[in-house]
């Protein structure tokens, strides 16, 4: 599970409307599927610290979204993902480059506004260079983590969702994850067994 | 086996004036080395016939130099890569960013000379986004074939070496190649054996 899920206003709102709230809203459905783990990576868990109330993290919250960083150094990755990486890497940087060149075209033309320009080229380069890239450690983390337990990824970012493609692993279209859970706890009620194991 | 060996003026000289000149040098070497296997990428190869007269490759190079392709979909690599990788480019990302910057503060500033600006942009650019990082197939490439051959690598792209080491391959410094090559001669003279195998 990817912070996007609480914090990106299109997908969080299934929810609750604040973070905050949004994350007691999954809570509370999530303690009714003991049959399911939800993992979080630690990176990411500590980045959405950022979003929400601390205070209104609890106990359960704690037990029921596990935290776990990925084996970073036991793990592989197909060597082609280089490849595809380094591909990946040499187009942004030339767009980068674009970004640059139009900017000082613009700032000779105006002759004034460099403050303004400057604002600009920094919202375009990163735009430009980050836009559906695996660009941070946290990125990496979800994918790693979701490959070492051979779970189901559910992120509202389209790098990692594009990257998880690459690596064959199952991904959840974020939007529907609510009804995920709801259908989940459905199909739970006529199984008296299962439902013992969520009572032990 | 790197195309700088041939190519880069510092490193070739040992063997000959020119790129040409320089493969001629290192052929007749090798040749007298039956007990050493060559191995350059096919991509770096292709990168070579850029620089030397290919009217010159003869018969005998294409034997002792082989020409082969990592596995690149078999070969895996290990996953802490990724974060090093993506490491490496946020920073260079961001000295892209400071090159930018700072070439629109001196068109603001000298409101004129725009090409020349933009062509030190390109220039400042490239150098900051691409020292010392692995940012080419090509050299992914090598890494991937030093480690499928288990080889000893030859080159002198200090990004490269700097991968290398991460990953446990032995590297040769590249002005001591030319050394390595008639030390090997060397130790051939008093082993009839395997004079009777390059013979065979």
């Amino acid at each position: 599970m990817d912070t996007s899920l609480f914090v990106n206003p299109e997908v969080r709102t299934n929810f609750g409307k604040t973070p905050t709230e949004a994350m007691e809203g999954f809570l509370s459905l999530a303690v009714q599927i003991p049959t399911l783990d939800f993992y979080m990576p630690s990176s990411i868990f500590q980045e959405l610290l950022n979003f929400i109330d601390e205070s209104k993290i609890s106990g359960d919250l704690l037990i029921v979204l596990r935290q776990k960083s990925p084996s970073r150094h036991e793990l592989s990755c197909p060597a082609f993902l280089l490849y595809e990486l380094i591909d990946d890497i040499r187009e942004r940087v030339n767009k980068g480059l674009r970004v640059a060149e139009k900017a000082i075209r613009k700032t000779s033309k105006e002759k004034e506004n460099e403050k303004e320009i400057i604002q600009n080229l920094r919202r375009n380069y990163r735009d430009a260079l980050r836009d559906g890239i695996i660009d941070s450690k946290e990125d990496v983390d979800l994918i790693l983590l979701a490959k070492e337990l051979d779970a189901l990824l559910v992120t509202a970012d389209n790098g990692v969702i594009k990257w998880a493609e690459k690596l064959g692993i199952r991904w959840l279209l974020p939007k529907k994850f609510k009804d995920y859970l709801v259908s989940s706890i459905k199909r739970l009620k006529p199984q008296p067994q299962s439902q013992k194991v969520g009572k032990a």
